[in-house]
């Protein structure tokens, strides 16, 4: 069986448009959570992302419980501590003047994880790159990102955690491997400019600038001057 | 600047087709180069991923050189030569059998690679979970994979290559990540099945065995009888 190859211009449209106005999401969360059938239709997104050799490695923890998130959150806190004081002068100014999570404000977190030694897929593709198991996991959280964003709902994810610690928060045998940490909750608005472009932290690099041909050749003017 | 948070309902549901109906392609490309302006916006919405720190370190290279793609056809072979003498009886027959890369059918590749030492982005969420930034790369090969989906293009990604060969090849500095190397072009038809599962190499898990609630539990009923 197959499917049809053309979408009408609306469609691909707002394929673009969930990928363009994706954003991080720190703030601005509605304290309402997420109804089970979106859930359930963004857990299914991310469920159908490629994997290699079909292993399908992705596991997902929904955290709603208030004690886990202000566990998660007081790691956060440690974890940000260190380093904030990596940061000096104007420097650390700017980072602490930074919203870096929405832990507690958004009524749900979900910890994506994946099972990279599964023996589903049969290790087909597994041979010379195994890290493809674990990039088919990051597949599953981009699906959810965009899907999300065509539902109204931000994502926000939060790597400043000790991984160590938050598999003791979720209890995360050693066979799993916690990926990602995200907020996710409905929000009103999108900002148009990520926050970390708009508060001056760092500026957009032009494509032309990581884009070459046939061979690598390092287009960007900082790296190369 | 914000923009409204709500897609239609026709916009929603485009994004989702665009996920579900995604394939991993290795046939029926057709022999028609992807104009520039088409190439263009699949590489501007991978760049427009998320990223950690807003460090963007993903890059692009474009093969549509001849005998760059003989080149790495011969190091698919070679790879999948290998690949394949790890499997016995049934199973390798059956691994023999299955379509695994469309490297000179397809009019052009593209290798998406990582910088994840970038100074760019300043360490921002790199200090716990420096992974992140390879992750980042991922997540604009997966915006380019739904992107494609929309403009009726197909994708296919060939991990059965060995990383230091891919290196030599297209000249890619120690600094610099292969992150995954891509078959791309037009076809007509996606199937509505990976072809993994079609083919009977792995059958798809029940999502329901995926997911857990506040702490990981594994769901999955193979895995934990």
């Amino acid at each position: 069986m197959t499917e049809r190859a053309e979408f009408e211009a609306l469609e691909r449209d707002a394929v673009y448009r969930a990928i363009a106005t994706r954003r991080d999401v720190r703030r601005g969360f509605i304290d309402e959570p997420l109804p089970q059938d979106l859930i359930h239709r963004l857990l299914s997104a991310a469920h159908c992302a490629p994997s290699v050799g079909l292993m399908q490695p992705s596991r997902f923890v929904l955290v709603r419980d208030r004690g886990i998130r202000e566990a998660v959150h007081a790691a956060f806190l440690q974890a940000n501590e260190q380093a904030t004081a990596t940061y000096t002068g104007g420097r650390r100014e700017q980072y602490t003047s930074l919203k870096l999570e929405g832990i507690l404000e958004a009524p749900q977190n979900l910890c994506i994880l994946s099972d990279p030694q599964s023996e589903r897929g049969h290790q087909l593709g597994r041979h010379t790159m195994p890290e493809t198991a674990i990039y088919s996991t990051v597949c599953a959280i981009q699906n959810l990102w965009l899907a999300a964003r065509a539902e109204g709902v931000g994502v926000g994810w939060v790597s400043i955690l000790d991984p160590a610690r938050l598999r003791e928060i979720l209890q995360v045998p050693a066979n799993i491997v916690p990926v990602a940490y995200l907020c996710i909750g409905y929000v009103d608005r999108f900002a148009t400019e990520p926050e970390l472009e708009r508060s001056g932290w760092e500026t957009r690099i032009p494509i032309e600038d990581v884009v070459s041909y046939d061979r690598f050749s390092a287009g960007e003017k900082v790296a190369n001057p």
